[in-house]
């Protein structure tokens, strides 16, 4: 069984629970329900367990605290939302350092007040291996909630920014302690260690009507379009996959593909939308004068299903799937056990 | 360093992260903030951790599920709020039987349309042993809200129900199996296997407003006592305590004490109140109307800090401390580690 066959046997099994006052449930970027007339609440859930998502040697407590609240505040973006508050749990052996347990909160605390995101609690225990589950609480007006399932044919597809140079600083972080002291290639540690939830720019394009879809890149682009398609009925046509210009120095040294970080890597949180065809250039213009960066278009939106190159090759999704320990494009190869 | 000591570190660490709209941070059953003008939305986190709290071998992965996401509700419950929805993140070794998780998920579903309690969504990840961290989100009208810190001497301690059975239970099903099979036995187990939050009674109690202050006692009435004490700035002097009549029966086949299990045990999910004096006679006729059971008086609130008997000795706290893997009375006693 893999991942998503375990996540819809899943929501098979809860589906008899009557929805009540829930408007968006499990599979978009947040759950989403109406608190009053006008205003909708988002929720999202992540949790990072030691030894799968991070090692205290590859990553400080600061670090970990910091990737550990930036994925969910991520997912708030990616619906249009602002986060109001976040709580955690925190499982950690015995004999863990309580030292190391505080500075992950200092990495808490230090993204959450940039983000305007409150602490509101949380719970202590006992657990194998340390691991954080974040819950973030959103909120956003209810004609600005963005989803997956929007996206039309025709539409220009577009990212927030360039993307692989998380994976870049994965790398360094945990391969090439050699190249990670080089003053040059800080950015792609920063982008790994401290990635910047995309807030500002999701509740901005959520503003406009002009965005028909939006999800955040956490697991790869190349795993996230898939869903983004899956979600809204129609297929994609890849043109172009901007890479990260520190992404590209890394890989010069190291005798990677950054192309195949940028489609495949994922943790970069640049934001995915769909935007209708007429709309984009004016989007894009007022995109770069709000931000400073650029609106990429990376392809369109297609009625044939499946995401796709120019030249009609497919492009295979390469994420993670917890159930096998392996990504879908090593199954697919059979590299995977 | 003691648990309460690290939660005091860790507030100590985020007191610089701005509260924004939330009203109520750590240290109440749950948070709360305010997503309309008379409304308040409450959220509180759990985590449920094999080997820790439960083991496969003593409970099915459907009970695991319903007691996963009954002391989430239970929080909600103290706050005299209602349950909106529920997130999951769900940990799993690999090689874990998908059977087991997705059984998990019928005792989720099972309990949270008992409660009216929608699933928002969740994530799925591999952890070194099956975690569950449930988060929950209620609602509840502003002047319904109850808190840990409002109770004033002279007010009448009470419960909503005797206490010890859900201990009794985890005996039966962890050391006596050879009683577990008992039927005159079988509410003690059920009482641990599937406890049942008291949210009906909770939301009623929250709307008198000779309530003034409310808690659940999942950590044991010692525990539990203590902290409402601590909150409100008061102390209490614990007359009697009410043990639930399958501990009584199950304590006379082991030959253990059940004074000590309703004193200490925990996870029996009863309401604890604070009452004004002069209104509890009038609340305790109109709650065995609306819900058959009594509201137990079990003392009263006192100036004088600290919880003690009526003939003044101290009833120390006893609950469990997951940083030094003890609970406080052994620490106190010299047994821990």
């Amino acid at each position: 069984m893999t991942e998503d066959e375990l996540v819809a046997a899943i929501r098979a099994r809860v589906a008899s629970v009557p929805a009540g006052r829930l408007l968006v449930g499990i599979g978009d970027d947040a759950a989403v329900w109406q608190p009053s007339r006008s205003n909708r609440s988002v929720i999202t859930t992540d949790a990072l367990v030691e030894g799968v998502h991070f090692t205290r040697d590859a990553m400080s407590a600061y670090d970990a605290g910091w990737r550990a609240l930036a994925s969910n505040l991520s997912d708030v973006a990616a619906m249009g939302a602002r986060p109001v508050l976040a709580t955690i749990a925190l499982g950690f052996p015995a004999g863990t350092d309580p030292g190391w347990l505080l500075d992950c909160y200092d990495g808490i605390a230090a993204l959450a007040t940039q983000a305007g995101c409150a602490i509101a609690g949380g719970d202590l225990t006992r657990a194998p291996a340390i691991t954080f589950a974040i819950t973030v609480v959103g909120e956003v007006r209810a004609s600005n909630l963005k989803r997956r399932n929007g996206a039309r044919p025709g539409d220009v597809l577009a990212l927030t920014g360039p993307l692989g140079a998380s994976r870049a600083g994965l790398l360094l972080a945990v391969d090439r302690p050699d190249l990670a002291a080089d003053p040059d290639l800080a950015g792609v540690l920063a982008a790994y260690r401290t990635p910047r939830p995309r807030l500002r720019e999701g509740a901005w394009l959520g503003a406009s009507r002009h965005v028909r879809a939006m999800m955040d890149t956490s697991d790869g682009l190349s795993t996230d379009l898939a869903r983004l398609c899956a979600a809204s009925g129609t297929g994609a046509c890849l043109e172009d996959v901007p890479v990260a210009e520190g992404a590209r120095r890394v890989a010069a040294r190291s005798g990677d593909d950054p192309a195949a970080w940028a489609l495949d890597g994922g943790e970069d949180f640049e934001l995915l939308i769909s935007v209708a065809k007429r709309g984009f250039g004016h989007l894009a213009r007022r995109f770069r004068a709000r931000f400073g960066g650029e609106l990429v278009p990376i392809g369109r939106m297609t009625a044939g299903p499946g995401v796709r190159r120019a030249d009609g090759t497919p492009v295979p999704s390469a994420g993670w799937d917890h159930l096998r320990g392996a990504t879908q494009k090593e199954r697919d190869s059979g590299r995977a056990p």
